[in-house]
């Protein structure tokens, strides 16, 4: 893997990634971009529940819903530059134009930390994480993992969160198959609530995590696809319609820990499995998915309990209905669920069989 | 205001509440419904996070988008008998005959408590609480009360949730104006949070929710409207586009705790401020809101620390685009917003003037 470092008009890093080594990544952006604007998102942290919201009002102009001409994560052509400058390109990551997070050189009221970066998994604009080779999955996880450990130098950083939105249903603006990486400067609610329950039950002498797994495996009604590396379930509390976990089999922390043979089956893995979901209701299924790991520049009891999974969730509760969020979940947060997560693990596991 | 109490034909109970309290509610429901499904609803404990979901999967077949025809929030017609057997009424609840939460009644699983019902705001079908008579709200006031007395002292009742989803937008599938309660049989997540953070600040000897509403008074670039009985604001931490929580001055616990001047003040102001969210983007404005109250049957520790306050959020992020939530919120339950509290208030506050 070839890794090749160069900079927007604008400043920008972007960094290419090539299982083909033998090229020179020297094109250069054409574009008269404006300079990057000053103002830094704001982190504000509500009293009443203890969680850090994120207010990111310069994002209300960004790039919405382009035509194919004017994708922004397609390769450049001649009359058009976009915002990889490469007419043709493998796996690309470059900072948000229009990030969500603070800045890190920001030095607007004092808040340090925070990052965004857009992940280009392939320069077919019609392809999906779903269709990529092993060889080209196993090319994002490695620029997957080669920003973790960047990412969670930085200081400030607290959770670095590699993630992927799909589908205008959950309110993608940009149809180019890409994720994004965020740093946060905080840490997530999810984790912070994790952590605590891991805590606690270490007091009672139990490994939260690993015990699910484990329960979940046992019972075995929810498991969805288990190897030697991997395992993925319906998880017993799922909240969505369809909500999946993927752990790896060992105790790992965050995505640079996993060794050869894991990646090499995530490679594999990973895309079956996320093809499968479109087999559900036979049309591309809308998802959210995203790594969970262990915080950065935590204690070591964070740490120790905290373990690498991935969480996916899609709003699809069947084949023409969305599962919305009403009060009970939003104001209360109290999800209800319409589809049991047997009934859900048993559709993706037959997809997985079909596909 | 009188208070009938009637039996559907599958044994739910109807309330009537009227201001006219000259007639009988005799009319009979003359459906011939089929038994009430014996499923309950089944609620489990998420580990990784404390959480409960409730899992209502014999909910998929609910009614959905009927026509104006076949609204059963309608009164009863000749040929069409609706959920409310009187061919004429003012405020109606009723049992939900698709109901979230296991029933009360219910032995499935050893599983106690819970109860979901509907409340229909008016015989209306094309009005909205907004454009509710301040008689008419009182009305819907009061019968909130009556319902939040008799749930609070249902045996495993944790938390009376009295609630209005509206716009197709959040996902309604009733157009009939509306609103529920629940009564749930756990402590939801947000009043967990909220307990938790209050019972920190008591130890600093702070009081939590009367110190939030005093810092917004005191700063008051985000007040919305301000009278001797209520105070509206636009949360200095919001995580929605447009977020107002509405507070009694006097520290409340419940809804039956409020006086005869707290209830008329609040029957002009809350239909004046709903109205002034459709003028915001002159169209009307999907909105999720409900009154959060002190737990039922809990701890001394929670009823002192905990307070009456509606919250009410809207997903509409500008006059044709909609907040979705995707990774950051949904999976690690960290919130961006697009639009700053400050400006939402400023849009309700313009707004309010001019309606």
């Amino acid at each position: 893997m070839k890794r090749s470092q160069r900079t927007l008009a604008d400043g920008r890093t972007i960094l290419y990634f090539d299982n083909d080594e033998r090229g020179e990544r020297a094109a250069v952006d054409t574009r008269e971009l404006p300079p990057l604007p000053l103002i830094a998102s704001e982190l504000r942290h509500d009293r009443l529940t203890g969680d850090w919201v994120i207010i990111a009002d310069h994002r209300q102009e960004r790039t919405h819903h382009p035509s194919l001409a004017e994708c922004p994560l397609c390769p450049s052509r001649t009359h058009n530059a976009t915002e990889i400058p490469e007419e043709h390109f493998e796996v690309v990551i470059f900072e948000n134009r229009f990030p969500s997070l603070p800045g890190m050189e920001s030095d607007a009221g004092g808040i340090a930390g925070g990052r965004a970066e857009v992940v280009a998994f392939t320069q077919d604009h019609e392809g999906s994480l779903g269709n990529l080779s092993s060889e080209q999955m196993k090319l994002v996880i490695l620029a997957w993992i080669d920003r973790c450990q960047e990412l969670a130098c930085l200081p400030g950083t607290r959770s670095v969160f590699v993630f992927e939105n799909r589908g205008e249903e959950i309110g993608v603006t940009l149809h180019h198959p890409h994720g994004q990486i965020y740093a946060y400067p905080f840490l997530p609610p999810y984790q912070e609530a994790l952590i605590r329950q891991a805590l606690m039950a270490r007091e009672r002498g139990d490994s939260l995590i690993a015990d699910t797994v484990q329960q979940e495996i046992d019972h075995g009604s929810r498991i969805i696809v288990h190897n030697d590396y991997w395992v993925a379930f319906a998880p017993y509390a799922s909240s969505w319609p369809l909500e999946i976990q993927l752990h790896p089999v060992r105790d790992i922390k965050r995505l640079p820990e996993l060794n050869e043979d894991e990646i090499n089956s995530l490679a594999v893995l990973y895309p079956h499995l996320i093809r499968s979901l479109d087999g559900v209701y036979d049309k591309p299924m809308p998802y959210m998915a995203g790594w969970i790991q262990t915080p950065c520049q935590g204690s070591t009891d964070e740490h120790e309990v905290s373990r690498l999974f991935l969480r996916l969730v899609s709003n699809q509760r069947s084949i023409d209905k969305l599962k919305y969020l009403a009060s009970s979940e939003t104001l209360m947060g109290a999800f209800i669920l319409d589809v049991s997560p047997e009934s859900a693990a048993e559709l993706v596991r037959q997809s997985l069989a079909n596909s």
